[in-house]
């Protein structure tokens, strides 16, 4: 039975503290989080799916899918298996670190070691607000082309991976990997990048490798 | 030469009031104003390009490019022969209806017929503030799928008119046009739906009708 939970804004003085605060009580319990961010239909929730698929028996996944209205991705994620709650943003853009704690509240973390957050779609306001994740993840898909890094720096700026999603459709697309490379490590000279497509498949092993190592290095450091 | 103007984010008690302003002026210039929205990626430029290159000598178009970083799309636009400005919205995710009034101040409105404002790349955030605008339009591409109008219902819910972009790639994606739609017309019975593809040049036709029309009743009106 899915629950959908209308979290609350709160608005505190200092967002950056309150992530501070969620993220020393995630060390403490041992789960990481994962803020995944996107365009509307980049195409996280498909990936979520075969990520779920690919880790499934090693890590106990939960996810946390952040929606404006609609329970659609939850719904997809819960069939896939995992445990999953739909939040709902009462119209909010992005998420803030307090309403990350009530999701996760919500959730339930005693059962599990990587909590997901599926952040709202949308490439600029999550960008601005650190959700108390000790990762920030995102996608950008082919057919949204090339030059979003310039467009919107400051996503590209705060993420440590980027997925490059959707490859399979690189044929009917101008999209020049070489220049999203370069675009994006021009913004950030740190951003892993890691070409997939959820719907083939490709690409998911190195994802989840990359996850896999940071999951451990968080757990152990 | 292209001129970049630093849009200051004024706040004032009523956006409505000030975008009521901001058509009463218009309506006194005879000038129309249409606010373009979209999710970053869906080719709201290229639309554009296709759209002033279909009504070259009919109606004196300039535009508003708005954006939080980078001159790209205004260069396009200005090389396809239209009166073009950028917008730097300073790191804002959307634009009101005071930013828009200095964009068309900046812009210069006397000798053109219609304007148009390229808002942020945000499904989200434009649709909760009227710019002033006439008329609001927005982009749904087909890699972004077909059940968006269940996850960001206010965006569909402001427009007049939604175009279906990229129909050219529709049989690569698992898009479902009666679907779109019928969500479509459940958030908003009103909204007037028109399949095109900036890239092939299909539909544009039928899209410049529906400009035509509306330029023309708002003239008359």
């Amino acid at each position: 039975m899915l629950r959908t939970i209308e979290i609350k804004q709160s608005v505190f003085e200092s967002n950056d503290r309150e992530a501070d605060k969620v993220r020393a009580e995630l060390k403490r319990r041992g789960i990481f989080l994962l803020n995944l961010m996107s365009s509307p239909g980049s195409g996280k929730t498909t990936t979520l799916v075969k990520t779920l698929a690919a880790l499934r028996g090693e890590m106990r996944i939960g996810v946390m899918e952040a929606d404006i209205d609609s329970d659609v991705d939850a719904h997809t994620v819960e069939a896939a298996g995992a445990k999953a709650i739909q939040l709902h943003t009462g119209g909010m853009c992005h998420l803030t670190a307090d309403m990350t704690r009530q999701g996760l509240e919500a959730l339930g973390t005693e059962d599990i070691d990587l909590a997901i957050l599926e952040n709202v779609g949308n490439l600029v306001c999550p960008a601005e607000f650190d959700t108390g994740a000790v990762r920030n993840a995102m996608i950008l898909s082919v057919p949204e082309g090339h030059d979003k890094p310039l467009k919107y720096p400051l996503m590209f700026e705060v993420c440590h991976v980027m997925l490059i999603n959707k490859i399979d459709v690189l044929p009917y697309f101008d999209f020049d990997l070489d220049k999203v490379r370069e675009y994006a490590l021009r913004r950030n000279p740190n951003i892993e990048i890691i070409p997939i497509s959820a719907k083939t498949g490709e690409g998911i092993d190195e994802w989840c490798a990359w996850l896999r190592r940071e999951v451990k290095a968080w757990k152990e450091g």
